[in-house]
């Protein structure tokens, strides 16, 4: 395997993040490159849905991942191995991406060669859900152990992402988690939001996720 | 019940946030009290790992807890509704609480009535291992479901606790989660930290950690 490369990115110069990512959605519809904004806690299952939908799409779409760590490479590594094109982005200890620094991804990457890019932002239910990156959609999961009481936690997370995974199904058995409560918490939040139980170890629920995927990469692609 | 207090609490007009911290933890051992800043992921299992330790410690010592929160007061109110005095610090979206936010905490809770206050920290792994808030302690929650690999993935955190908390336990099989790993990654960052596998949901493993809270409280409180 090729070493995975890294690139230190940084912070917007620009005072005006929203005004960038605007400029940027617009180059990357104009270029046909559907980019999503992955987010979730640490430990949610981001890099193992990512795997299981790259190996079930990567036949029909061309996939691109940037991986955006603190510091280290063991994501972009798995998913160099899963098949797609992936490059790590290290944020010298920034808790989120902003429009410039996902620009910097894109750019290494060589974003015009994807049909689909997929930007794997830190592992935080926080910040990274204040900047919007450029990205055509956000997608947040939640996974089963964390609790059915996040969207009333973070509720600004809840309230930009345009689908939901919740991952980790196979465990519900063992955790008092609620699928009705997580339901409404996060329909109070964005009552547009696409929602998908699944579980990414064994691929339960998949279809539907990677139906509404395909859907919006060819909507956006044109 | 009574409503729980909430304030909204001001990041640091002072540059220097490390000497603020120094001065607030020399004003804290001075008046006995022994500050913990519990830092972790959403739904580690954070406040129902406090509200079995001050079931567990009430009798003993005086016990305050603080709770950071984007935005609600759930935790607040499940503290109280445990039997110690909560009040609920609202961040205003920031990710993490600094030295002057913790102390304007601290003031109103009246941190001299108590023996020990537990900070519990917003839920993130990366910024609020960035900020030292003037606690004596730095303790995290590391859960099952969230992996053994997050050592490597948030190097920071680790580095700065004194305690780590393995939570969810109690669900070992049903994930591939490698204790050996998690001590070995977690001793690569700080080879000092003492770890305490448990299970806030049915108290295992709690006699040790609640143990080391008792002996460093009485240490520093002296």
């Amino acid at each position: 395997m090729d070493k995975v490369r890294v690139i230190e990115v940084k912070q917007s110069v620009f005072a005006n993040n929203d005004a960038h990512a605007d400029r940027l959605r617009r180059e990357l519809k104009a270029q046909k490159t559907f980019l999503i904004n992955l987010m979730s806690s640490p430990g949610a299952g981001k890099t193992t849905t990512l795997k299981r939908t790259i190996a079930d799409l990567k036949d029909e779409m061309r996939i691109g991942v940037m991986e955006a760590d603190i510091d280290s490479t063991v994501d972009a590594e798995a998913i160099a191995a899963a098949g797609a094109k992936a490059i790590q982005l290290h944020t010298g200890g920034m808790c989120h991406l902003d429009a410039a620094m996902t620009e910097q991804g894109l750019k290494e990457i060589g974003a015009e060669d994807f049909d689909l890019v997929v930007l794997e932002n830190v592992g935080n239910l926080v910040c990274p859900a204040e900047f919007d990156t450029g990205a055509a959609k956000n997608v947040a999961i939640l996974s089963v152990p964390e609790g059915h009481d996040k969207p009333l936690k973070y509720p600004l997370m809840f309230q930009v992402c345009q689908a939901l995974l919740i991952n980790k199904i196979d465990v519900l058995p063992y955790f008092d988690f609620d699928m009705d409560k997580v339901v409404s918490y996060a329909k109070m939040r964005n009552p547009d939001i696409k929602i998908f139980p699944v579980c990414a170890k064994t691929g339960e629920g998949f279809p539907a996720w990677e139906n509404w995927l395909r859907q919006q990469t060819t909507a956006w692609n044109g």
